[in-house]
């Protein structure tokens, strides 16, 4: 995840131009299903002219998977009818979440968090809702739909009877949700930085702090206007979105919360782990100090004391001054005693100042 | 208290659907009190069913307390009427405490705080209030709501007679002031790492330190929303709760503002700990390098000294420029004179600086 | 001033409870002045049922002075009609300022910061208004309302003829004002703590800024919501509060917020100071060891030097390679002339160095 | 600028109390100006009874310069039935900037910063402005509104034809304006102590950085309220606003507005710079430590293997164990490599580590 | 880019004074461009009355580019009827961005960041958006609105028939849009500071941490107004705007949110920066110190046992208690023995400290 992860045009560019971007398009597939009850319609379909049939009641969803080249996402919005900034806004990926309302659909922008290996990528997953049609277009690799899809050909019509206002929450739904495992793999993360913080701390946990809170940063920026969009659907009172639909997004919304929530506590906590980690290295240097210290401030005073003894004053014996210690009978272990007294004292004073 | 501590089902999981959890279900007790006056029922009941009967005027009050079971939970939710989404929520704790209007009744999700070994938790409270029940179910510990069922079944009818809405503000009263002892001890705690900090610091003050911020920290995001739960009570004219209670719920507002704000002030008293920790360790190895300075700048010149006449140019009295001191008459008393005076001239300049 | 300063009742304990507190009840006193004109009441009463002759127009105002027994306020609450929670948010100090407008009186509770010996304390000021009474309660040493019973006896019936809503503001215009002197007193002591930690920061300027920043947070989070108290009688239009009130209590809101920004600016300046202070002792540390390093740098390599020709290879002069220097002619004032030689140099490099 | 400078009156006087201040009064200057055309009056008077005769279309402009004693603003006020609480906020300086809405004219305080000798002060700027009246008192030093006053006798009737609000618009411009130098010369003192931090940072460095943070964070203080001010008189539509001084209005909000973002951006700055500082001395101490390092870690094993050879075992050559490489024949050069070889190895250790 | 980068006239100028600036004009360029279909105008013109004769439908773009002098641009007011307040404001260079709305046309202040050799400067742009006419002003090198001006041309009217309004929109998107690359090349600074700050942080590393954060500060304040003037546009339906716009604008509005949100992610990330520059620092001492102290912890206590044998005690042998360890025959290898012992305990101590 870089600090930039926007495409755009060249400023001055004509809006909702399309334009083939850097890293070419990869085949995308399309795959149509009916919402409605009975035998529905679920198959791949090689170009967006085959959905026009199906643009009536019941309606149908149209997954797009993958990155659409620019040819296929002009036809897709020519048979919806889609407005071309929409359309260069899906191209462009690194969007800020956000909803925009047109005349007969709601466009739809959301941020999909992914972990893989232990690193985060966000994927910009961008939903039309129409009367009629429901389309949903990212790059997230697996199938990130797959358990709605299921649960759309399972539920015998119940599901797609709730229109697609229902179908436009349970994506929605989805692509929130996803940033649960990614939090709770982060608060784990953080579960091992704290012990390894607070038991053994190295140039490497700081490191991971930097890294982790950098990525908490900029997911957060990419995740905090989701509970916007959701909030705009609740309180606007769009035509498309059905009464019976709030109970459910307002459970939508509550998630979007406690994600940003969870996030604003992660960033708040690395950032006191930080001095934290700057309070245990000036304990460490601290005490590395306290025992250089202890060990220079005891002997080079005894080194000073046997270095005097080591003067050759005392091999001219030509004065009485000239170091009559050397000659004393007892001079040796005197001086002994007078060092290990010095250094006891010294011992004495380091403990009474707790450095021992 | 772990950094995620929210259940939650896999992105695109059926909304409303309720699995049993790991921490597998224990046998959770069911308990019916009247709240009508007179000879009112008070007994511990096996099925939900049995509630039935009295969901009539003047109404029962339902505890559930202990981890109860899926199926437990969905045949309450159908003698109730209850929505599966809000089943779902009771279901997975580690909620943010929210209010969802539901047509005839209230869904109210608190977090209640509790202290044990020094060590905080924090259990999920869920009430629901319809016209003629009130449910509560919790895991906490201990009989969280005997006084209120004392209360109760003491006020002769009186208690009652306030409606379920009272009954919802007695809870919900119980949970928010929980926290009042919980901080109480939160306070104590930090008074006494204050005097730890200013008077002796160590590492395990400045483990404890972070790990205080953290609990308060993750106390604060889950306390946080209950003023808003509080508050939209009395703001938006529910017609379940009756007017007499708006005073009684403002008196509950005030205490979680004021619980809100003791959280904020011990979060920044702490933060500001963390830099006093950090000044105080600078201050140690200040204090430990200034008693290395003194002691090795007045013996390093000294050892300098006395390793002069140690040379051994004197011992080949070939030449008068080879050490002649070493032959003087108070060559000794001389070299003691010197360095006695290097030493004190060394300590007054110390003691101008300050360091002594 | 504790962290956690706030009585409380156990949670569940029914709503208007009043018990004794811990520190148990001194003598109150009660004294009631009549606020009409002519020769008005002024007297100390024994009990509460006293005042009740005197409930009609002009009115009079109660002052009860001191801890009142649980017993006294109930009585009191009896005679004025006040409601229960009102009066056990009397009892139990420690409460947030706030405004409850009942039926026929409002109750605002202010706190009351008092500077002692240059530690503060903070006493919690109780106020009934309803239309011919006025009732203060509070426990601050000294007599604080003075003024304004001395204004109130002196107008000769102007100052009562204005309203017990006058009245009202007259009071919480003293106990906003009252921070002033006590913030007054903070900015000479800031003034003292810059110059102390700007000329010579020791242990004691670190512990008086945290106990400094530690009063002035918590000074903080109890005077804020007076602003709040008094923006609620100027904006919510109580029937109790006359138009003509309305400018006086424009100048309180004025001085509520200036106190605030006060707090603010202080606070901010305290935390900026712990950072001065940090990078003070990061000076001096640096200072001392620049001494250590001069003089350690300069004599290590003399040391060594002279240790050198302290070797016992030339005693044994069997070998041309056995230190030949000990028996040059010019040896010893050479070694001298080296090691001034290398003390220059390595003076010079600390003089480049700008460390001299 | 002291930390707290607000006069203020004893808790508990009466509200518009007029009192003579420590610093007394000087004697205070008193201007009129006509503002209509033609040959207008402009005259120093002696006392406010004088103005008495003006109060009539077209209307005139009061200047009131230095510190008046109490007795002039009373008989000021009572001229112009201005209210006692106006009157003092006028002698009380250190408002905060506010305005006041009275029947029949506008109180506006503002707060002219103005930067003497590097020194930063702040003077109270007090405005009324009626129907055919506006009054302007200040103490601030020099003629402040000598330009307004030029532009108003030079522009032949047609700057007063635009009324007293056009004038009050053009003094509180002058106000906020001046502010834009004393700005100006912040960021040149920044761009200066920028530059000596990342180049030579000093003690004297750290002193000016909380000096300088100190006052940009009172300055601050006293003039956000301003914005407010200025936008009251834009949205509040008072009746003395004409509706073409509004877009001068806007003018002087934008201004207002950038003043209090510029003061931001500098407050940033300072507090990044004081983390720039400390970075900087810790820097400025690794390199100390680094050459402390280097120079010991190089010589202290050097000295140890001359003092090695300084021992007297060899003098007494009992013994073939009793340190026969003394009597080698290459044994003093032999020490010499061994030596040079140690030395080389650590040059190469530290060079490896980056050291050196 | 300078900490103060606003040009003002004395406090007290008359509003609307248009004075020659130090840096005086230079030729700045006239260009009308008709925005009707068909063959339209495209010229460059001497004065700006020559515009008058196409102020009428389909209308024109004005572009004036470079430093005007006063006197052009007081003319160009007088022939479009602007106001000279808008006029001063596009004279004074370093407005904040703002919309100011008059009777018949808008005024648009925008800012346009410019990246120039790594170094940042941001140039104004003014918009006037009547009905039949654009004016655009701006000094920013190179042609900015190239583009946007080949557009016109070549949309054979299509473009022109969306009125001035919708040629406003592109205009402002533009100058919004420039603003990306700005931040892509931010994002490659610090993607490539943060792997310096991490790897090998040195002094030079601060300095630029120190020097982009201050231009993301400064930049912050420059831009962030703009969201709120496309905001203003979107939301206060000025009659100019048509209704198709809307859309447009939106898509404006989202972007100069994200710019903002990126400047926030960025600012905050190098704040972060600081506090990890500051531990490696810390970390770097650490290192230092630890070699350090182990070099001399294991050899100053073996210096001093050399040291102890270097007495001349023994060279007097008076008596048995001198020295007799010098006359041992294994007395050297003994001593060598013990030193040997100390050294390896004390790399154990260290081992097991893990300090290597």
């Amino acid at each position: 995840m870089t600090y930039f992860n926007k495409d755009y045009h060249p400023p001055g560019t004509e809006p909702g131009t399309l334009v083939e971007r850097d890293g070419a398009a990869t085949a995308a597939t399309l795959r149509i299903t009916g919402i409605g009850s009975g035998k529905t319609i679920d198959k791949q379909i090689a170009t967006p002219e085959e959905c026009r049939e199906y643009l009536q009641p019941p309606g149908i969803w149209i997954q797009v998977h993958g990155k659409p080249d620019p040819a296929l996402l002009q036809r897709l919005g020519e048979v919806l009818e889609l407005h071309p900034l929409a359309m260069e806004d899906v191209l462009n990926a690194g969007q800020r979440p956000k909803i925009d309302v047109f005349d007969d659909h709601l466009f739809v922008i959301m941020n999909l968090p992914v972990m893989n290996d232990g690193r985060i990528s966000v994927y910009q997953v961008s939903l039309f809702c129409g009367q009629h049609y429901l389309v949903s277009l990212h790059e997230a690799p697996g199938d990130l739909f797959s358990r709605v899809h299921k649960r759309l050909l399972e539920s015998n019509g119940r599901f797609g009877a709730r229109g697609t206002d229902y179908l436009l929450y349970a994506l929605i739904d989805v692509v929130i949700d996803t940033a649960f495992p990614v939090l709770e793999r982060f608060g784990e993360e953080l579960e091992e930085l704290e012990t390894e913080l607070l038991d053994a701390p190295s140039r490497k946990t700081l490191v991971t702090i930097h890294r982790t809170r950098r990525e908490l940063v900029m997911l957060r920026r990419m995740l905090w206007p989701q509970r916007e969009v959701v909030n705009s659907l609740l309180r606007d009172e769009h035509p498309l979105i059905d009464a019976g639909t709030y109970i459910y997004l307002r459970d939508c919304y509550d998630h979007a919360v406690q994600i940003i929530e969870l996030l604003e506590t992660y960033r708040d906590t690395l950032t006191s782990m930080l001095d934290v980690y700057i309070s245990s290295i000036s304990n460490r240097t601290n005490d590395i100090m306290r025992v250089l210290t202890i060990i220079a401030t005891i002997f080079i005073p005894l080194t000073f004391v046997v270095g005097v003894y080591g003067m050759n004053f005392g091999n001219n014996s030509h004065s009485p001054w000239a170091m009559p210690e050397l000659n004393w009978y007892y001079g040796y272990p005197l001086i002994w005693a007078v060092m290990i007294a010095v250094a006891i004292g010294l011992l004495w004073y380091f403990r009474r100042k707790k450095w021992l």
